[in-house]
């Protein structure tokens, strides 16, 4: 991937400048990167985008052409633009590993480092972990409902462009989609790639059982004939039989599959599965597509169905949701003391939690399910024995937890900016991320009206805010 | 832009392959783009993407590295990965132009080529228009709705990717916006870019009014606060007005303008305003922002909201719609004759129109409102005087329309695999766009339950459709 340094909000290069001539260049900053509210109604979310923001920032670098640009707008003096040439990030960056479960308002990314490499990175981290995280957590809430039937991603031609579509491939996988479409993405990750045949193909033969005859001759190991160009029962899955009779079995190869991408998909597929076993094809696989989203899946599952590969392709490279992940200030380093910040709304949830701070998740011991997130302080201690978890928006409401483990959530990932971590590849991803969706409770997963996760405050934070809150309050005049 | 040859899906090189096998180089087939229902529950939509396909078309070209990883996926044959080696787009492409103001149904691109080359388009081609035409019109509603109030698209962060914003950023340009904050895209194509400051400016100093003052210094000509951070009445403005009479002023300058961006905004608006002018500061400017759409700059407005700029970013980067363009077979030529194809479906909405089409625009001589869109068979002769328009859903459904101006909306992109087509710039294609949407009446263009705009079909391009329609089913039993 190419340098996107240009990739930034305006604003970011301009406080940069006022920074910058404010002589504020070893003014060290605190950002955390989080989002507010789950989308698609979900009780959990999944972390994806680490890969992109590790690319971007190790190709960090204004070029000569840059600079010529940033001066054409006349907006910035010589100085800040040599400042800009020798640019590097040299902070600290904090993440969540790709394919954990997240919840809202977490620390999904820390950074540390002087105000003005903060800043600049801010716009391009968020729109990976925007769109990332979106196709992680859209793909993984199908795979939940698939139960285990494969799905295949193939979203590429409704995602927002070539490159989008290839975040979308990658994210798919690791929530544990089994292949995708697109070649792009199945070349630089090595992700198994799928398909066979389009309407076209059916429509541009003289007759749907040509159109399968030359496919079959072209691919008789994996021939998976698309039946509903005319009519699925009538006369696509008739000459599906028919070319398999007339000439893969003969050949000695067998149907390998049939896909129904439009129609009732429970009622055809229960249909097509009847006459291909009466033709003594039990081995052809049923794929169905066409607007999969989980809850189709739930609904043919509960209808009893009939498919063993769903192809899935908007509802995964273009949900109709957004993440909004956001990236605030939370603290700023004064003479070696860290100085927490907060931004004030009358919208409590709005609010943010100021600090320096780290992230953990409370695992019971003996059933290995996840129990709650703690934000705490980054040098407190967390307690091994017991812990009272408090809801930050109801201090009453308490839990006391027992036989816990405590994992910090974030890795290191950058350290004065040098890359400190060894991103796994894919395939590790995947695995992972099907470990962790198991330690979730199935009511949390719950594709309608989830139970909430427990996402919480340290007593120490929570104090630390409320302070904030009524000192900014007084200072403003606004008691 | 770089090479996205492989941006394509598996389906369409496992066909090609197929194809290829069947020595079918030479048969030629017409693909039709068009999208089926409008976004956004939009009475119009607005093209875009056309310079992404120029691009995309002239970079086609497997590389080696592209050839050896299609090997390894043990799918292909020698001989047809050579004939990748050498392929090449050689074929015709028909395009509306940037801009333009469309509808569902019609035929936005035309592909005339050999069946491979233009099966193996469709992904990448389809993933522009899908974009690209979500984000203009997504911009062109919000630009109609402020109403001259100027809009500057920052929505970068919320995109799906770092190449999606410069394609949002891009399209909303086109679409009407005045600018973007957005430093690559401006970088790129010249759109001018805007921004100033971030809460994070406010929170990382120690007051409000040392940051605005900070600012101040760097950017005395542009000084433009965010007065939202702490409380926009007691805090925000005040500060604002206070920097501006304690520098500013004294220096020779004004305060440019403050940024609202949270609360609400109708009763913050005027509040400030009316603050700014006691303060003698009527030229200042207000800006709003926070998830603006175009049904909240319309309440707004409604209500006498004060504000000179609108910041509008998820609601054009990241809209929660699709488009759903699909790219159909429709032709294929034999011995010289054009076949039209169709793909039969029990929706009737869902069955394409057949054939080899060009697309008209009719507009009343008198007042230069465009009366209604036809589809008609590329060899059809439209009269000059008198025309009749069928709703091809409900054939009794008549118009006569009479003196009208004639227009075909598609362009000839490529001829024989070469560029015929000068693409304008994005500031033609911003007038063009402007002049477009001025044709199109009210009715159409209402933000809520908009009238619906004709697109029909020419009597003879219904008739065929009907009478493959009726083959169809008769040669497949399905009378």
């Amino acid at each position: 991937m190419e340098n996107k340094t240009m990739m930034t909000d305006l604003y970011e290069l301009t406080m940069a400048q006022a920074y910058f001539d404010d002589n504020a260049l070893d003014s060290v900053a605190y950002f955390d990167g989080f989002f507010r509210n789950i989308p698609f109604g979900s009780g959990y979310a999944i972390m994806g985008g680490v890969d992109n923001i590790i690319q971007y920032i190790q190709n960090l670098k204004f070029t000569d052409e840059d600079i010529e640009y940033l001066r054409s707008t006349k907006r910035f003096n010589e100085k800040f633009l040599e400042y800009l040439r020798n640019f590097k990030f040299r902070g600290d960056i904090w993440i969540v590993p790709d394919g954990t479960v997240i919840f809202d308002n977490e620390i999904l990314i820390s950074v540390k480092a002087n105000l003005i490499e903060a800043q600049l990175i801010e716009t391009t981290i968020l729109s990976y972990l925007n769109s990332c995280i979106k196709f992680t957590t859209a793909a993984k809430r199908m795979v939940e409902s698939a139960n285990g039937i494969p799905i295949l991603e193939f979203g590429a031609r409704r995602a927002d462009g070539p490159e989008a579509a290839v975040l979308a491939s990658k994210c798919a996988y690791i929530a544990g989609c089994v292949g995708t479409s697109n070649v792009m993405a199945a070349k630089e990750y090595g992700i198994p790639v799928m398909g066979t045949m389009a309407h076209s193909m059916v429509s541009a033969e003289e007759s749907e059982y040509e159109a399968f005859l030359k496919f079959a001759k072209s691919f008789p190991n994996d021939s998976v004939f698309l039946i509903d160009t005319y009519d699925t029962i009538k006369s696509g899955v008739v000459n599906a039989i028919k070319v398999a009779n007339d000439y893969l079995i003969p050949n000695g190869y067998r149907l390998k599959g049939v896909r129904i991408d439009s129609g009732d998909l429970s009622y055809l597929s229960k249909k097509v599965r009847e006459i291909l076993d009466e033709a003594g094809m039990q081995d052809c696989k049923i794929t169905i597509s066409n607007g999969i989203d989980p809850h189709t899946i739930n609904a043919l599952r509960i209808q009893g169905s009939k498919f063993d590969l769903i192809g899935a392709g908007d509802n995964i490279a273009a949900p109709k949701e957004r993440v909004g992940v956001v990236y605030k200030l939370v603290a700023v380093e004064k003479e070696g003391h860290i100085i927490p910040r907060i931004k004030i709304s009358n919208d409590a949830i709005k609010i943010i939690n100021p600090g320096y701070k780290k992230l953990y998740r409370f695992f019971d011991k003996k059933t290995g399910f996840a129990l709650g997130d703690v934000m705490a302080l980054h040098d407190e201690i967390i307690p091994e024995d017991t812990f009272t978890l408090i809801d930050p928006l109801n201090e009453f409401n308490t839990t006391v937890i027992k036989d816990y483990i405590v994992k910090e959530l974030q890795v290191e990932l950058f350290k004065d900016g040098k890359l400190v971590y060894e991103d796994p590849d894919i395939f590790t991803k995947q695995i992972y991320c099907n470990v962790q969706i198991g330690t979730i409770y199935p009511e949390i997963k719950r594709l309608v009206k989830p139970h909430k996760y427990y996402v919480d405050l340290s007593r120490n934070l929570l104090d630390l805010k409320k302070k904030m809150i009524l000192e900014h309050k007084k200072s403003a005049g606004v008691e």
